[in-house]
């Protein structure tokens, strides 16, 4: 297997995108993850452009890395100054990476308009900035921004650009899709004749606002590419970088190049979440090789073809990249994907035993009433309790009343709910306010409860969803609400639904508080 | 320029995502917006499957379409009985839809353990089961299920299938990359080797497991195939179906192939966000061509050059597809997009008059807050004639009261609803009950109301979605609701935001109502 290098970007390019911003920190856990999966180079910043980047570059001089080169990022030297003489350049080397990596202008409508300089002159910039570069850091590579427009405006001078960068003698030179607009069938042809100019090794950078990063980068591995650049997750300015988790798997198990360790493909899934957590993103559900859905089988023809043989519906084995088959509960699978999901949380049934069979029925005729245990794990868990007889009853609710009221067309609405519970023999009896009557009602349960339970103190609601479900054969649509909720230790999720809101909503707040005290007593019991 | 025709099948292939679920109405409604959009296919169901997709293809013959086909989706008929016999293809032919589709196997594996039938049984399967649609629907397609994978595995083979789908005289064979795990380079080769073979006209149906389904059907085209199958933002099972929204610019602006009217091309962006709201999902920002982030530009390089020279930084000029150039960080848009907006519902705003500008920026504060309209193009017009004075107030709501009661933890939750309003000088108080607080509000409000304007009487709730917005800095999380409302004539949508659940739907309720008193003055007065 002939090897690719991976010259991951999403700590410089990936930041670009809207709403990303990582810490120092946040930036070097991704680069020692990265480097643990076995990425071969890490673009950490741009130093020259903000301090949060010179910083990372000053840090991670700190940390010992297993393999991975640290890239920092530039641009060639400005007009009339030379090399020595250019801050950006002088701040590239000060900042001590492995490997330095600049871009230049291959596209000469943008030397005219942008760099407002000669053409030749450009080729000028292009060269001696390498050049000096060559002398001064380990490793330097050429990126060749807006190469395939570029060439296609003007192929002759694109062609001297790069020639340009190959007498510098650079390691590497990167045809940049920097509009990322260009077509797999048009970068092909392009890619065919630039190698028949260019001796020197050859990479892809690729954008995706064509939908085709992906495709562009792999074509290029095709023709011969032997670095790809891009980020995990895709992330990246406008529409994305090219997704390092689809390029990776692709190269290593359809088209047989090497590229990060193959053992290491197992980490794929892992290190998409990892990157997704940073950023403060959820992940993408239907995201290629590592999503939640990405094996996930809904239809009944394919689900029962999915268990004799894998490989009639999915293009390859999940596990390979760390993800796992899903059957999805319809009214057309049920109890084998019940007792995987039990396993799952690690609850013991036995599948033969007649109770557990009606435990099952049950669960199934809860999902097609539209439960979801996918984020609500801590409401399953109770169920299962509940049935096995193993739950505990710390309360119960004898009833409550929400009251939402407007009083004057222009005043503010008021929430407010009431609520009795019983705690041993004694009877609680209190009222709440809140914004809106879910609030009002969580509020008054809290402060009945947390009378006997103080702990519950620790509780936050950390996120509220609704969905209106779509309406069944004869019935009213319901109502799902999910609610994830956490305390210093760790977080869980509950599910709720009915045709009323506010109900769907309680329920999914007491299992909230169950959870909570079941918790808390199993991990006392555990210490004593 | 070659004409590539569409065939959108959203509401077959892309409800099998997992959360996707159209109600009957939901789909009707999408299938006139790619009527008006110039699809030239709409692939409806398979309604040999199930009850619903039945009532789709029974409904759709009342509505009138512009000029797209309606097709049924189906299979193959079974082994050892005639097509004429075969329950699955009577039901397509009764569904009576302008084109049939049915997929048959192409990889010798599946039609051993799938079909468990000979290689040359399936071949007769193929062509009898075509043959006999070909005499009983106008227009007859056939999809070869799995046709890249079954070409690697058994390439003579392969082409057989296809060649019997040829003798039956089919109108189009379609090309299906069912796993969606062929790269690019192989489907080329394939379909070049294909070519060969078969004279039929050729369509390709793509999924996007290896991030490729994009430049798979566009690599297609660009090797002759005239038929594209695909779903609006790619919704499908897995990773998605081939997205439309991509595919169709890239042919009409960078392949020069028409697919849709030219014009039509404008539209995208309001047809992709059409189809994310009825599915309640949020559009993706990163989505290429038509989401947020498709032209936004965060970098400053890119920002002045951006605005001395776009196509420096951007593929294609956002406006062809319905979508602007955003500068983050600043206030450079806005104004510009709410006038087009305006412009859209047929508002004619000056953007010179100060009291134009001065709603514009309310309305820009407004969206801020959560408000959207997209889906709500009630309420917008509503808010509009508030500005410019054009709006008649018909009825006060002085107060109204949602009480929600569960008087013992075993009994179902109450909800209840009083309200106050006045109409002329008229006050009229009542009360109603409902399956949770704002179906029980709705019914106070139209009993209130109805006295007075018995043609609310008319007015159907069809549906309401929820959906919580995240929390912005230091601001608590907001609400927002979209309710769908409609009548004998017409349908209308219209939005709440609060941080208060029933503040939210009481917004969007009193919306539909005034919406509903101004719409039918003004037919009446425009027919006097």
């Amino acid at each position: 297997m002939s090897l690719v290098k991976i010259y991951d970007t999403t700590l410089r390019d990936g930041t670009q995108a809207e709403d990303i911003s990582f810490l120092v920190e946040d930036k070097v856990r991704i680069a020692h993850k990265l480097d643990e999966f076995g990425v071969h180079y890490i673009e950490g910043g741009w130093p020259g452009s903000n301090p949060k980047d010179v910083a990372f570059f000053k840090d991670i001089k700190k940390e010992k890395l297993s393999q991975a080169k640290i890239a920092a990022f530039g641009s060639t030297r400005r007009a009339k100054i030379t090399p020595d003489k250019d801050q950006n350049i002088i701040t590239l080397i000060q900042a001590q990476p492995d490997v330095v990596t600049i871009f230049g202008k291959t596209w000469d409508f943008h030397v005219r308009e942008a760099l407002r300089i000669s053409l030749d002159e450009n080729l000028e910039l292009i060269f001696d900035s390498l050049e000096y570069l060559k002398a001064h850091a380990p490793e330097v590579f050429y990126d060749a921004e807006h190469f395939f427009d570029g060439y296609k405006a003007n192929p002759e001078y694109a062609i001297k650009t790069l020639k340009a960068a190959e007498e510098a003698k650079v390691d590497c030179i990167i045809l940049c899709d920097t509009n990322g607009g260009t077509m797999p069938f048009d970068l092909a042809d392009i890619i065919k004749d630039v190698k028949k100019h260019i001796k020197t090794p050859l990479g892809i950078h690729a954008h995706n606002d064509s939908e085709c990063a992906v495709a562009n980068s792999l074509m290029a591995v095709s023709l011969g590419i032997v670095q790809v650049q891009g980020t995990i997750n895709g992330f990246g300015e406008r529409c994305g970088n090219a997704n390092l988790c689809s390029i990776i798997p692709a190269m290593q198990l359809k088209m047989h190049k090497e590229s990060v360790p193959g053992e290491k493909l197992k980490k794929l899934r892992e290190l998409s979440r990892y990157v997704y957590e940073l950023a403060n993103f959820s992940p993408s559900k239907h995201q290629p090789y590592v999503g939640n859905s990405a094996f996930a089988h809904k239809g009944g023809v394919h689900v029962s073809a999915i268990q004799r043989h894998p490989e009639t519906y999915e293009h390859l084995r999940p596990e390979l990249v760390g993800n796992s088959t899903r059957v999805l509960v319809s009214d057309l699978s049920g109890r084998a994907n019940i007792l995987a999901k039990a396993e799952e949380f690690q609850i013991n049934l036995d599948s033969k035993d007649p109770v557990t069979l009606e435990i099952l029925d049950n669960i199934k005729e809860m999902e097609n009433r539209g439960y979801q245990f996918e984020g609500a794990e801590a409401s399953f868990e109770l169920l299962m309790k509940r049935a096995l007889g193993t739950h505990k009853k710390f309360f119960s609710v004898i009833g409550f009343r929400v009251i939402d009221e407007k009083r004057h067309e222009d005043q503010k609405m008021i929430s407010e709910a009431t609520i009795m519970v019983k705690v041993g023999g004694k009877v609680e009896h209190t009222a709440a306010e809140g914004n809106g009557p879910v609030n009002a009602l969580d509020n008054a349960i809290r402060k009945a409860l947390e009378k006997f339970y103080p702990r519950l103190k620790e509780v936050k609601l950390l996120d509220y969803k609704v969905r209106v479900l779509p309406a069944g054969q004869g019935t009213a649509s319901a109502i799902r609400v999910l609610i994830e909720s956490g305390d210093k230790q760790s977080r869980w999720g509950t599910v709720g639904v009915s045709d009323n809101i506010i109900d769907a909503s309680y329920q999914a707040l007491i299992d909230c508080i169950e959870f909570k005290l079941h918790k808390d007593e199993e991990s006392e019991a555990s210490r004593k």
